[in-house]
């Protein structure tokens, strides 16, 4: 019977980069599930499906059964109609997850998923997570939800540049590449942004503001470049292209900081 | 002779409440040091010196030698010329550091600091650290600095309540509490405060704003309480007042989101 021994989600944090960020209670969450669940991305990077298969070798001793969950393909910002685009694409994947889970997820069984770096910044897994257990209490069939905080990039940057993310009683901002097109907002002098496709530190008025940039944060292809803006974006720029292209994918950050 | 043997320095995030949110590499850090500084503050609470002491129990196998440092009384903030009482502090509590890593830490070892949560965020440690290091440099015995990233509060309180801290496309701000005293700034929607010790949250206009508080997260104790500002802001006020009377300290934080 439904709701008889409760099912379980568990949001897994493991750090962003070094496996060694991992916390004890998500390699014991590794330990202790019965089943992975795993969103296949069109844009799979082999390096990152890598990192994820050695958290299982390392941590867990016994067999893990794997549910893959082919997400849709998430529209482009160009799209007509983007917003109705990504109502549509949101619902695609939510009836997914939640199919296969009504499939794999027996009851009083644990399901994981592992989230890279931490679960509550720029990552939509708990949005869907949420959606997914609303979905199915409203169903009478409950499934309780766990998230396990982890290492974001945003405080590994700062670990690995050895810099406070603020300065002594003033703020810091965490914000998407968009916002600061025109520059770091008026007030905002400390803004940290993950994953920004555009590179948008180089296109904005470098005056007065030193950037703290980073790659691939806590591996072996770990770069790190801190400076005047004025005189250390073009460095970034070239340094970024090259990891690019060497390895075909990057995962960066930078903190920019009004001086 | 003074740099044959590099000296060095570990910052070492613990996470900010469950001994299980401590990392691999923490981990490894608090079995390899050679001695443990420790600083001991005038207000300095059983229970964080009893976390402390669970952790080295814990992790460590081997005896550790531990080192205290008296930080000398911060400043009060209505003290006469608050900004150089502020800087003739630092310099105190800078040479007695220094002095207490001088005598303590011999060539090739390796001194460690625990640190709660992360080392980043709104904590002295490492830009003390960075000093003291920078000191020890121009004196020609060079220390090596290491900052190892922990769960820092600010991620515990949005895994426990189970929130991103941002919503999508927007910023998140991480703030002292005095910059919100006449309310969320404008253009700001989302801000967390750690460590308010004025309950800012509740003297401040609720009208449209959503609060996310908790207190000793990860922990037994730990209190959560979400919900429209105006209807939960007395019962925080009430639940903390109490927590504060039971165990004579709060560790507190909260997000504040426009809805």
């Amino acid at each position: 019977m439904a709701g008889e021994m409760a099912r379980e989600l568990v949001l897994i944090g493991v750090g962003a980069g070094d496996p060694d960020w991992i916390t004890l209670e998500a390699v014991r969450a590794v330990q202790q599930i019965d089943v992975l669940f795993v969103v296949l991305k069109q844009d799979n990077l082999d390096d990152l499906v890598e990192a994820r298969r050695e958290i299982i070798r390392r941590h867990r001793t016994r067999p893990l059964r794997i549910v893959e969950l082919n997400d849709p393909p998430r529209p482009w910002r160009t799209a007509p109609d983007y917003s109705a685009a990504v109502a549509r694409w949101r619902e695609q994947r939510l009836a997914q997850w939640s199919a296969a889970v009504a499939d794999e997820l027996g009851e009083g069984r644990s399901g994981g998923f592992l989230v890279w770096g931490d679960p509550s910044l720029y990552e939509s897994t708990l949005t869907i997570a949420r959606e997914l257990v609303g979905s199915a209490q409203a169903a009478g069939t409950p499934i309780a939800l766990r998230v396990i905080p982890g290492v974001s990039s945003v405080l590994a940057l700062a670990a690995r540049h050895q810099i406070p993310l603020n300065r002594q009683g003033r703020a810091v901002q965490i914000t998407p590449a968009r916002l600061l097109r025109e520059g770091l907002p008026p007030g905002i002098d400390d803004a940290v942004v993950m994953l920004d496709g555009r590179q948008t530190f180089a296109s904005i008025d470098p005056t007065g503001i030193d950037i703290y940039w980073g790659a691939y944060l806590g591996t072996p292809d770990e770069i790190l470049i801190g400076g005047p803006l004025s005189q250390v974006a073009q460095q970034i720029l070239d340094a970024r292209a090259a990891a690019l292209e060497r390895k075909g994918w990057v995962f960066d950050s930078y903190l920019l900081r009004r001086r």
